[in-house]
């Protein structure tokens, strides 16, 4: 997951690239789920308005402010909240998939991501300001979700919650954070990503199901 | 997805039986994606402390309340508000898995299904009392989240969602409330399925290669 990494400096003098910027805010947390398991840390995701997991963020222009005031912007927009992200919070760039909309184009996605540590006050002001004072409350932004970080006896947690879909390189920006961070030891993240494995599974199975029974009901016509 | 669909008094009627209920609110609304995608319907669902996105709702004792008083007393403390259900909105009742803790027990899980439809204003409320009011927040419930129910150009939209896991039947409950109330029709639900079916199978190639790179990490040790 940490292959094919640029720097700041290096993705910023990629000539002809676009960029985008998302951030993962999180805090530690000395809540119990059921007044008996440690949660320890809230991470923030949102749905996006493609159905998709992601972080907040999103496109940046180099040439009108910088990657960390741009993304302090997008912020403000999905999260409700001017949260200040700086240049030390820059956790690496990647390039993205090539453009759906213009395959042909030359210019290249950068992806940056960044980390924040904030209060847990301040997350629960971001999710309260999310639903009440976002602009894209409801269209870009669908809805503001704490990741799961544990793993209950049943398996369910931090495996259920990584065998959903996510946008992008999220769902490895977010494996790469908790454990450089060493918010998961590495063998408690292996064994989540074996039960979203297997969770998936299920859910192939359930999905076409689903999709049988459409077909059933002649929903594939027209 | 209407096999095995019991009626509310044919599932009370079953001796030894456990019960939970869940509720899908929703509402119409004229608000645009981007100022021109017609987003039409809001359907509330949320992520569960188990990483599932799953109803609102939960175990009900028919011993010690109605169905319904269960359920509103389930949404106070989820969603923060007391949203009343009648029997009105019950759509079926089925029988849920056997029970994982004990699977010698006798007593079966009924799981109720229940539709009802509140105004954008509630949805709205209910979003901001669900982070702002509700006992369980960031607790039993992770976050509130908007269903998309459009399509986009890109396949994105109700698609991407339906490629999340579920908990239980939750995936059923929705298709079978979206196709039932005419919220989207046939063919492009089953033209959003293929696309989940899509998405997940790059899921699953993405799940694996985290695993391959964790096991080279060291990370499936101790």
């Amino acid at each position: 997951m940490a292959s094919g990494h640029l720097s700041r400096e290096e993705a910023l003098a990629c000539a002809n690239s676009r960029h985008a910027c998302h951030v993962m805010l999180y805090c530690d947390t000395k809540a119990q789920l059921f007044g008996r398991f440690p949660i320890k840390h809230v991470v923030l995701m949102q749905i996006r308005f493609d159905g998709l997991l992601g972080f907040p963020g999103g496109i940046v222009e180099p040439s009108k402010e910088t990657l960390e005031a741009g993304l302090t912007r997008e912020l403000l927009e999905e999260v409700g909240m001017a949260i200040p992200v700086s240049e030390e919070d820059h956790v690496n760039a990647s390039y993205g998939p090539p453009s759906s909309s213009s395959p042909s184009s030359s210019s290249s996605l950068i992806l940056h991501f960044y980390v924040k540590k904030i209060t847990e006050e301040q997350i629960k002001e971001a999710e309260l300001a999310a639903v009440s004072a976002a602009a894209d409350h409801g269209l870009e932004v669908l809805g503001t979700v704490r990741v799961p970080l544990y793993t209950l006896r049943s398996g369910g947690g931090l495996g259920s919650f990584l065998s959903h879909t996510f946008i992008g390189n999220a769902r490895s920006q977010l494996l790469d954070a908790i454990l450089r961070l060493n918010l998961v030891p590495a063998h408690k993240v292996y064994k989540a990503l074996t039960h979203a494995l297997q969770g998936h599974k299920r859910s192939s199975e359930d999905l076409r199901a689903a999709l049988a029974m459409i077909e059933d009901r002649g929903g594939q016509r027209l």
